[in-house]
């Protein structure tokens, strides 16, 4: 399924690229955009355009994850805006060589509810330089507190 | 790939079902759980199980698209809990038959910003048996207002 793999790919890419025309080539004349976290539906490529090209900001996409099989498709991507970094999934249909529909999320960070301490480590979005030993940090700009060990008490990250 | 695909599905479908026993099977002994929203990380299969089998309440787990490769998946579902309905997906990492690191996304609804009314329909969450015809309604529990035609402006679903 390299042709539709290769579909999400170029989706991001030429989002990120503000390449119009050759991202518009990539959609289904009555392609179907939603998000379901605001309700919101888009009928249609030239609207789903005219959405993209008036979307406020000087945003940018980085994928992080692709999948696609001969009918579903995904990419993980992080997106940045004014400073703030993200995670945001775009899921895909296929159908001819063409996207038919793509389903958009956009999670929002939140704290943990009480009562897991005792299994789980935090982390803090770590600056520029600090720990930048730690694997986990350039892998996701994460510096892992060790929890179950009470460092984090300390407010110390442990970067080992 | 059907054994990574496999594993996905049964990742989810032995959660629902609390088959500890089997769902413990599917992963890694040092298996790295992540929810990049509250920043949370769990290390390794024994409190990860321990993390599932305290988490509260009657959840509920329905898959609605499943996708995986030689190295990645993702399961989209719907979990349901005290009457809510809402999307999550599962990204999976595997390796030798195994899921080795597992990132959950928890999106929460959200209300659109103003500026793109011109291009958007809404939903509304349907009640059981409103516009029981409606194709739409019965993929995604959604009835989907005609925000272009001003229908909504009657704070009447369209059915059509």
């Amino acid at each position: 399924m390299g042709g539709n793999r290769e579909l999400a790919e170029r989706f991001i890419a030429t989002l990120e690229a503000r390449d119009w025309t050759a991202w518009a080539g990539l959609l289904h004349p009555d392609v179907i955009y939603e998000i379901p976290q605001s309700r919101e539906r888009i009928r249609g490529r030239d609207r789903y355009l005219q959405f993209n090209q008036e979307y406020p900001g000087d945003w940018h996409l980085r994928p992080k994850v692709t999948i696609a099989d001969e009918r579903h498709g995904v990419v993980w991507f992080e997106w940045r805006l004014d400073g703030r970094v993200d995670d945001a999934m775009a899921f895909f249909e296929f159908a001819d060589g063409l996207i038919t529909r793509v389903t958009d999320f956009w999670p929002e960070p939140y704290e943990p509810p009480a009562g897991r301490e005792h299994l789980v480590e935090r982390s803090l979005r770590a600056s520029a330089g600090i720990c930048a030993e730690s694997q986990d940090m350039s892998r996701q700009g994460f510096v892992w507190l060790a929890t179950r060990s009470g460092a984090h008490r300390n407010g110390a990250p442990r970067c080992a």
